[in-house]
């Protein structure tokens, strides 16, 4: 497969045309491709809220309306599909507890002594981030742009066309979406569909630094 | 394309068979797949340094032999190719400057009107980082995370076993790379080639949370 031709060509999306919706096998893709995507020690410290809905997009623009933000509300009520990732607000003992359970549950764990290694290994890096570089919350945040970055690839393979979203305003999608209650909050958001005439950013070439820039060998 | 299929199928690979090497026309699409990875306002904080030499991948070893993370080192040494991902120690304006000379020379900017408009956006999410959100770090190593993703899914789409490793000792990477004084510091490590019969995980399912747990739909 030619992955690298898929990503020459995809381009983030600047007008959708909301009458094309992405149909139903082709979201439960996406969704897959969300829930399997890797993390750090397999932490998943993630939700991720789909709207396919016009009030399920409503909401999540109120968030994307004011100022600089505005052409992205327009991105989003005009998507087929909207995600918003969101990021744990914690990374608690329940959390893991549940997370060795879940893998014990779906056979990971041979024997009990494969299962407790995984979880002493697990407590070293939740620890490092706890304690020493004391920076947990941009650790799964981090995760959660792995997954963007397989999601916008993803869609790319599925021809769907894809916009990460950075700007809108947090606390108004949090509280929108009573996200703190849940111990979570929003990190990022992505539009997804098929573009319109007015997409003007697919006509203009990609750019980036040059091959020698960016990558050195060693 | 069954994209999800190939996420179902991927795994992190745990040993791999020093005897096997990528093809370089598959190298080519890892590289081609890092430097087109989309990036917040285009910003491509980062660089990427690949060793696939036995020389170059036992430097980046050295920052892999301590305590816990020696299986890493292990796993980085046997690896055909390891990409060091770096993020940029700094957002300033002689990036930013060369950034737009970039695309401009791409062809990007039809008019100088939509030149100044993009610098004008720029300015505006560069400087939420550094005056509002103070997290110009950690803003940079999301996009970083967001090329990891790329290449994960990417390389499971060539058939390229793959595992990111986030334990290693920067301050070690950065020192034996010099990258300090190349303005980037080293964030995650993936190592790239083919499993080993050592490589327990092939044989172990894959494990995430249900469905119900990290999606909900608006």
């Amino acid at each position: 497969m030619d992955i690298a031709r898929i990503a020459l060509n995809r381009h983030t999306c600047k007008a959708y045309d909301p009458a094309r919706k992405i149909p139903a096998a082709q979201v439960e893709q996406l969704k897959t491709l969300l829930r399997f995507s890797p993390s750090s020690i397999n932490s998943q410290p993630w939700h991720f809220i789909i709207a396919a809905s016009d009030e399920g997009k409503a909401r999540i623009a109120k968030a994307a309306q004011q100022g600089p933000y505005a052409a992205n509300g327009t991105k989003i009520l005009n998507a087929s599909h909207v995600v918003v990732f969101c990021a744990r607000t914690t990374m608690d003992d329940t959390h893991l507890a549940s997370l060795l359970a879940q893998e014990d549950a779906d056979g990971r764990y041979p024997t009990p002594e494969s299962k407790a290694a995984q979880s002493k290994g697990r407590s070293f890096y939740t620890g490092l981030h706890r304690y020493d570089y004391k920076d947990t919350q941009h650790w799964m945040e981090k995760q959660v742009y792995l997954a963007l970055g397989t999601l916008l690839l993803g869609a790319a393979a599925l021809e769907i066309d894809a916009t990460p979203i950075e700007g809108f305003d947090p606390r108004i999608l949090n509280e929108e979406l009573g996200l703190r209650e849940q111990g979570l909050t929003s990190v990022v958001i992505a539009a997804l569909g098929y573009r319109s005439a007015d997409d003007f950013n697919a006509k203009l070439p990609k750019s980036r630094f040059p091959m020698e820039r960016v990558i050195s060998e060693l």
